[in-house]
């Protein structure tokens, strides 16, 4: 008999949350966990199996292992790879992303290797970083069935997006419609042709609400939502309670075939003028086979700059992922 | 110290399932029921204080009693008076929502009255129907504090028109943003003009995604809405699980404060050119001290002219609240 | 891909229950639905459907159709037959439950004919009244692999007992550990040899707390136990809240493969001196494959007594189940 | 109008998940981070202020700040002071939880002043170790209302020993009942005098499940318990998932006043023949007002013996907590 599973690749800051959350969704049976430091690995998931003996748990089977767990896993979330971190000579400056490509990009060929010796079938969801330059490794090099291998993207950055209008007109997120698009990171741009609050569209919102600050801008609100990720990772050092349950979210959307829309890193395939020599975050609607459609919205004059933008700020990262050097990252 | 606290009134086919949902929300200490039939009030307290004896529950107070139980109540939901049934001489006709006017304003006004004994401060959220003449009552007679009296109004058939288009599109109603507008009932409009699929506005879907049936004329997309609340009706001979659901929604905004915008029954000062004269369904910024923010978004002409039609029979109902002969009616 | 399927079979009062339960599970990605009036299964479907585009709700898949529907169920939940009803001639009395056994054997015999056309692997959990009668009927006459038909059985009255005994101690049920046996119904009875309140057991409480009301004599528990089941029945006019949850409680366990102990009712194999005679609830352990093992449990001799009492009257109503004419019964 | 409110003061290893659990929990509408690190405690709650803005989630206000946010907080969690390590000189050993004593008493003095001044109505749950020694001083030297400060003490041994007995017999731990108690650390005792699983008590298990291992000896017992921590600590470097779930857990018995039977950290006043002089882990009632009774239960010889030893460890501790070095502890 079938029993939901889910496989975690990865448990460091980011690994070790997305794990925390998948326990307390009452959606997994088992649980396997993996990492290169096995006895880390050990530890969280047996923390986690000690955990589930509390109220309100479930017996939910979780332990650690090596990849032959995923050969009956429904979603594997790879989240392994040196966490991002501050540079340490210009802790408030804008590190490049890219400066963990090198080093991540090995990682992430390692893992899938581990991954396609037990499965073609599971859903593979990205989280390590730079984003992008991974989900297109893990995408085009292991011959994975398309739409099962995605990252989450700019799933988190358009959580930054709808909160800092949430607080901006002091309402729910929940009641933001939008996101960001591009690659996840610095070059990520809102797409405010496609935002919408209570339905009402974000160049119509003055009308009804005034804001606490200005953010008629989409370069202000750029900017605001790169430095809110800064704040995050310079506050705390590193950044990890949004990014695993965006990792999360989605595979529930995965396992329960929601169909749900949330923009996710994936190869373009004609999309923008591309076909398949990028990978980057637009809208798709998620399900059990993973991304089932893409759906490349018309953007304005500034979201396309910021999108070429975007674009050749990813191929460079890509370039690096044959051959440039490693270095220190960016927030997730 | 406080305890959060929500009463039913009213547990008929609705207020059972607001009971029953509001049970597993996890956020009441304290569920006070009361009905005109104290043994079914005390029947349906007791299977739930003895469902909560299963695993995963918290160990919620729910008792039934009389008034003195709003004292301390934070959100009180009036689901009393008879429940709406198919017309039995023309069960696939549509029946007149104003037909029990009389009979449940009386009721409201009853229930009303024996609230305000006890507190002025609790959220009330009223589901009884015809839905905006009893909050036109329950808002105008009886001093209750600004917005702090409520209907959930269009939110159900809010619900009822993502469902339509996400069953269209084959995407998942969370992705779909929008809402009806107007009286809660069958002169409720889809306001097109504002919804949105994954940040699409509803005019642009075309060029993404195709839907299952043509749902691009408006008058389409409100017939199927119409007749899908009668689907319910005449199928399971009443309607409650999305209203009731309804209710605990808006609940949980007002405990939590969060500030979400959900479209609500409330009586218009000043917005589309009415004062006082009407409440209806519009957009509005639910938060603990209750309706904190009416948003009168702007409508083309087929909706003004929809809001100008279900004014009319709104207030056509409003007359009757004071004369009208008791009937039977519509779908919640 | 393997997707969560529950089948309800019968949506009266309780089966609507336990659908609306299940629709918040977080567990089900598809929810069939089937009743012998196919409008009410598909108004309670749509009702469902329509709430699933109210905020936090999954994207369900929620149809109403034929047994066809049970091909790749997990778990299916039988509610079908005539509700229990009060006796309308002696409406405080305690109602023969072995009333409905006519009536509801020929019910069950069509329903598993409908499912075991289609599976023989999913889980069926019933609850249909008399119940160990039906569980004895399905588990016995359509060769259904043994341990993947059980009953509720006495999962509610178990709750009854731990929200009585919480009560009386002003405490949390979920700190109460203790079951019923015997028959799902008047015949049940309290365990109070494995009673244990945080851990203390039964016989020892007095020294620790005192009960608002004195309940140290096992006939007085049981007899406050059948009394508060009849105060829900005669006051509401049917039971379903917490029978519905202790299904779903179940449906939970085997999908997650909990291996939780739960009372249950299930086709005595040896136990008590029992061998294919007789169906009764029993702690048993509950996992992927239905019920993995029977703990019988070494009883007193009062206990034994009553177990004895419970199997004749099951029996009776067994040979009921062939001969006997249809009368009403007794609340779930 | 009253919001549930929630203060973690400290955000490290365990503080942070004490806030990533608290903002699933669907029960504050708003939460306070302190911690001695403002951009710590900033960036932790900013992390957590935009994962709001993912699908499913609350609108918490979630805000770093000062302890002027506890003058309208209902729970209060203090984790804050060293996050216990493993001994470098001896990763596999037993260190003597004693050697943060010094350390943390002073931390939790300064804490304690810090909430003084702004509330004695808030429940205060304590994790920081050594726990025993802190709670002592929280509940002893501030004039805090009696049983409005306690800590998590034995709920996470308990937890290790429900995994334990559940992993030995292949069941749910939900289904074992029992707990360990004494000091919080290597010297806590399972008390299997009042241990049992599905309702059977622990030294009748053997003729109903065979464990995997040999576990009918209370020092076998003890000793994988505590080894388990060890394995925890060992493995990932700290401990948290657990002890965290276990704070939060306790904070949900308050806020619901659930009267839910825990075991808990508190000065003993007449149990045990000690009044006054220690503070230890018993069975408690936990409600709306904190510890509303304690529950002494009676104790065999060897655990009579074992809860001696763990008073003369603590009370040596509290010692140290006057005038003992600052040294490396053991895990949570």
């Amino acid at each position: 008999m079938h029993k939901n599973k889910l496989v975690v690749v990865g448990v460091g800051h980011v690994g070790s949350y997305v794990l925390a959350d998948a326990m307390k969704t009452g959606l997994f049976a088992e649980i396997g966990v993996i990492d290169i430091l096995e006895n880390v690995a050990y530890g969280e998931a047996l923390d986690q199996a000690q955990a589930t003996a509390l109220t309100y748990m479930n017996n939910v089977n979780v332990r650690s292992g090596g990849y032959e767990q995923c050969a009956d896993a429904d979603v594997i979330v790879i989240a392994a790879g040196p966490s991002v971190l501050p540079d340490p000579d210009n802790p408030k400056g804008e590190p490049d992303r890219t400066l963990l490509t090198k080093t991540n990009s090995a990682v992430i060929r390692e893992v899938m290797a581990g991954i396609v010796k037990y499965t073609t079938t599971a859903i593979v969801i990205l989280i390590t970083n730079p984003l992008d330059t991974m989900v297109y490794i893990a995408e085009n090099e292991f011959g994975y069935p398309q739409g099962r291998v995605f990252g989450t993207g700019t799933m988190l950055d358009s959580a930054r997006l709808r909160r800092l209008l949430a607080d901006s007109y002091d309402i729910d997120p929940k009641s933001v419609s939008g996101y960001m698009m591009g690659e996840h990171g610095s070059t990520a741009f809102p797409v405010l042709s496609h935002v919408s609050v209570g339905g009402i569209p974000f160049g119509e919102l003055a009308s009804y609400l005034q804001p606490r600050q200005d953010i008629s801008d989409p370069e202000t609100v750029k900017t605001r939502i790169i430095s809110a990720a800064y704040d995050v990772l310079n506050g705390k050092g590193w950044t990890n309670a949004g990014v695993a349950q965006s990792a999360v979210t989605m595979a529930r959307a995965v396992l329960l075939d929601e169909r749900s829309i949330y923009p996710a890193s994936t190869t373009l395939r004609g999309e923008y003028g591309h076909d398949g020599d990028v990978a980057l975050s637009m809208p798709c609607v998620i399900g059990r086979e993973g991304i089932l459609k893409r759906l490349p919205v018309t953007l304005d004059p500034w979201e396309s700059s910021k999108l070429g933008e975007s674009i050749a700020f990813i191929q460079a990262a890509m370039r690096d992922a044959k051959t440039g050097p490693a270095r220190i990252a960016e927030p997730a």
